[in-house]
């Protein structure tokens, strides 16, 4: 029996934070037939925040080190601010959106990140999607739209990486659907020549991105990105999407199979 | 047919933005039996960010005037820190918490207030409780976590009084649920003595409200709480009880017929 299709889009903080790109990005995710779940970002405003407060953003390798107080920050905006903004301009656009972090209903519980090299703080590590509680949302019309945000089963909320959230949310979903899981870039999609943002790969089997990286053409920051959209489908995930957030739902970009 | 009992506890900010107290309450929420529902406050929490912020908190008869930076604010507070504190601390003792604003599922639309004497702001006036909504998710054992806050269908959340979310949910849940609605104050009760805390009045019927209120026994702030409760009767409602957040599912306190 062929299972129905999911969509999952992550979008980073950027495009939800700004009020013109939000409310593009709403309208273009209202229009993705069939059924949906958004995971965002919020990292630009939670920094804003802290610095208002006087709290300083302290990044390793792009990952936020994340004392109480800083998770206190995040937990306000990720979970507050820009969840409940996305659910309010989506439910007026008739999307029946429900804003949700992993401590809801039990969705993503992680593990706290253990020290090695370097302390996190309260950042979490993905432990387990209850893709059976997410299906009986979804199947009765509801839209979850997922802050970066888990918890620990023990009382504590956790920072957590949204690319990671979504891969992991797709990973878990592909046991009753056919997942397409669509990342949301600066760029157009993987790029032929990085000068030229026209030069969108459209399709990428393992064999032909060993390939790329092999002759230099893939490298840099889109290595882990992709490394891990690989990881998704050898999950389950039926595709992995690269594209611009103003392209989704549109069949462009990259495609990873 | 008998209908099955619905708890809802409204709690203020005090007790919620307190760890040692927010603890105990999490513990006595968590022992009481059958369907349930939290609506809680966080204004001090709000005053603080604000404070934080260089943002002046303006208050008329207690009421927030909200403009559109104390929006961002209240939105972060309630919706975010102290919402996903209780969700996760609840989680942690096994219950199914689910934190919600009225934007969520579209549970609570409501109306941003006119401008009469006084431009309050983005303060809602609730309008519409989907009961048939919470009533699917009750039914699956989930445990709905109310911020004050709600929309307007217009893409705007809008910053609700926690007591007044708490009586329109009894209300319209009276429809399927025999409502128990539970306010917690600071006081044991409705008291006899002012001067003494434990001279609670058990039971209070409308012709021994109408009576005490004649007779200066019962007055002041305790006289639109009341009125509000005998609304809430009215409208469908079993009971409201008025006790202390410590004594929640004890039985005691000052029960409204």
């Amino acid at each position: 029996m062929a299972l129905n299709k999911l969509t999952i889009i992550k979008v980073g903080g950027k495009i939800v934070e700004e009020e013109d790109t939000l409310k593009q990005l709403l309208h273009d995710f209202s229009t993705i037939e069939g059924s949906k779940i958004l995971v965002h970002g919020g990292g630009r405003s939670a920094t804003k925040l802290a610095e208002r407060l006087g709290i300083e953003s302290k990044m390793v390798d792009g990952r936020r080190i994340t004392d109480s107080e800083t998770l206190q920050v995040v937990t306000m905006v990720y979970g507050g601010l820009v969840n409940k903004n996305i659910v309010a301009g989506l439910q007026s656009l008739g999307v029946n959106a429900l804003g949700l972090t992993g401590a809801d209903m039990d969705i993503i519980r992680s593990e706290k990140r253990p020290v090695k090299d370097i302390d996190y703080g309260f950042v979490g590590d993905v432990k387990k999607v209850k893709a059976d509680v997410l299906k009986l949302l979804i199947d009765q019309g509801i839209v979850p739209i997922v802050a970066p945000l888990s918890h620990d089963g023990k009382g504590h909320m956790l920072n957590t990486n949204a690319d990671t959230m979504a891969a992991e949310t797709a990973q878990a979903m592909s046991e009753y659907y056919d997942v397409s899981l669509v990342y949301c870039f600066e760029k157009k999609g993987v790029l032929m020549d990085e000068h030229d943002d026209d030069s969108v790969i459209p399709q990428l089997d393992k064999a032909s991105y060993q390939k790329y990286v092999q002759e230099g053409i893939i490298q840099g920051g889109m290595l882990p990105k992709l490394e891990n959209a690989f990881k998704s489908i050898e999950k389950g995930v039926s595709e992995v999407v690269i594209t611009q957030a103003s392209e989704i739902g549109k069949g462009k970009g990259t495609t990873i199979i």
